[in-house]
């Protein structure tokens, strides 16, 4: 007999990662190939399901047949009843695209389409950190930051799917821009491009303008982990850029402490990594905002899953969320 | 044969209200009691029986049989599952205190404890401007203000019963001293204890010192009531007060609807009669935060109950959270 297994896959900014993971959600198969820059959606989904059924076809050669059920986790807000992406932060055109129905016509099996933080949620929930808990808050922070909400052991996905959008409270209402549109977003804080922002505006510099080269990593790109390792070496710009994002970050956690009371908040993403020099900004944050029996029994902890969370969750949402 | 119903007791601050409610959700009895204002969560917990005890009287008398189940909606943090108050913003020698099984003891019958704001949710839920909805935020703006969240039908606990305090949002870091302990909570600006607080600010006044007599109702404190009908005949200090209320009752909304992305926000509680006065700068705020794909499908509607919300939410806590 062969084993019942989920597809899943996980669409980021510049990888895409596609898994065959277990009934029991281990992953089985893993394939990494590029998301497509085109500004064309249909480039994009055809990107999509191209890599998934290159998957498809591996685990099929691997003599695991087909999958049970197939789970797509993008970026951005999408209405999860309709399949439509309602924004998307790296395709403009991706705008009101039904992605779910063009993946379903191109890969000829039905899909379950879910938010990438959502899926993130889910992976951590399976089978990372937050295993065995019922009330989760898990923020990604990245390149933006993204929030997923586990509620009783279930996803909260709201009218349309759109819920979970934690990068996009309010932490500081005449704050820096948000890639939103909004001002002081948490996102505009405890993100890459947030913190990019916090630099630029500490050295007097436009938007975009040229950092100075220690924090660039190889190619010249703005790199949280090389402002780490500033920070590291006791560089006083890094220290107090890091606090400033802790320090919004511990004001939002304060928040969704008192409105989910939640057992756990999970942070991942890359800029976690950073979390050491955010970490003391934070806490005194969450100390002095949240109900003391609402904080004194929640854990803050690290994601668990790494990379492996999206495509892991994408397979539960396929395996549990399926229509 | 008897007719189904379920008791509902609603602790305010200053009466108490106990109601026999049919299982459809109508109320069939109704009484009214003052408020024990005894510093000893003891006397605080006989009054609460004593009146359940006779209102189970009155009904047995007219036919009513006993109650199906027994619901009491309380103000401030509880942890639902042990029955114990956290905190109580009215009887300070209630923290901690094992209010569930006292009024158990006392009444002889097992009780379903909730939070005052989550009861009225479920009331509106069950029987008024939720209705048919499976996604709502409530706030009520009152002395402080209170919330209560439905994710897929369902009222959102947490761990220990304690969410849904939608007035502990942080919506301006340095903003005032809230009640909680915290600074620039909502409740900070769009209650009446805050309101007070903005008039005071603006006046140069110290906190509880003697307010200009139009915003004063009979008994000599600040009414919202009051400072509304100065802002109907055009008063500038009350209009923009209200402004500024309004401006942040917004931010904390666009934030919830981005965390969310609910049908419906309700808003109840005596400070929503000046929703006129708040409505302007709040749905500025709206539009310029919240994710226009989810603030286009969302209503914001005032609360349909009135004092009835808490024990028809009580009864249905009862009926249908039972241990």
């Amino acid at each position: 007999m062969k084993r019942a297994w989920a597809a899943g896959l996980d669409m980021g900014g510049t990888n895409i990662r596609c898994a065959a993971v277990s009934a029991a959600g281990r992953v089985i198969l893993m394939e990494r190939g590029p998301a497509h820059a085109s500004r064309h959606a249909g480039d994009v989904a055809e990107n999509i399901a191209t890599q998934l059924l290159h998957l498809l076809d591996t685990a099929r050669e691997r003599g695991l047949g087909s999958p049970r059920a197939i789970g797509v986790a993008v970026p951005g807000p999408l209405d999860v009843h309709s399949g439509i992406v309602k924004a998307a932060p790296h395709v403009a055109a991706w705008r009101g695209y039904p992605l779910r129905s063009k993946l379903e016509t191109l890969i000829g099996r039905s899909i379950v389409l879910e938010n990438d933080a959502n899926a993130w949620a889910l992976g951590e929930f399976w089978r990372g950190a937050a295993r065995g808990r019922r009330d989760v808050v898990l923020l990604t922070l990245g390149t933006g930051v993204g929030g997923g909400i586990i509620v009783d052991g279930k996803l909260v996905h709201g009218r349309s799917g759109m819920a979970g959008e934690l990068g996009h409270v309010t932490v500081e209402p005449e704050g820096p821009p948000c890639d939103c549109g909004a001002r002081g977003c948490l996102e505009a804080y405890a993100s890459a491009s947030g913190l990019r922002g916090l630099v630029e505006a500490r050295l007097g510099l436009s938007a975009g303008a040229r950092l100075p080269a220690t924090l660039l990593d190889a190619d010249g790109n703005f790199s949280v982990r090389a402002m780490s390792a500033e920070a590291r070496r006791g560089d006083r710009m890094a220290l107090e850029t890091f606090a400033v994002a802790g320090n919004y970050l511990g004001i939002a956690i304060a928040s969704f402490l008192n409105i989910f009371n939640p057992e756990l908040v999970v942070i991942g993403g890359g800029v976690a990594g950073a979390l050491p020099y955010m970490r003391k900004t934070m806490i005194a944050q969450v100390r002095e905002r949240a109900f003391s029996a609402i904080s004194a029994e929640v854990k803050i902890v690290r994601a668990a899953l790494g990379a492996h969370g999206g495509v892991v969750g994408a397979a539960y949402a396929a395996l549990h969320q399926g229509r």
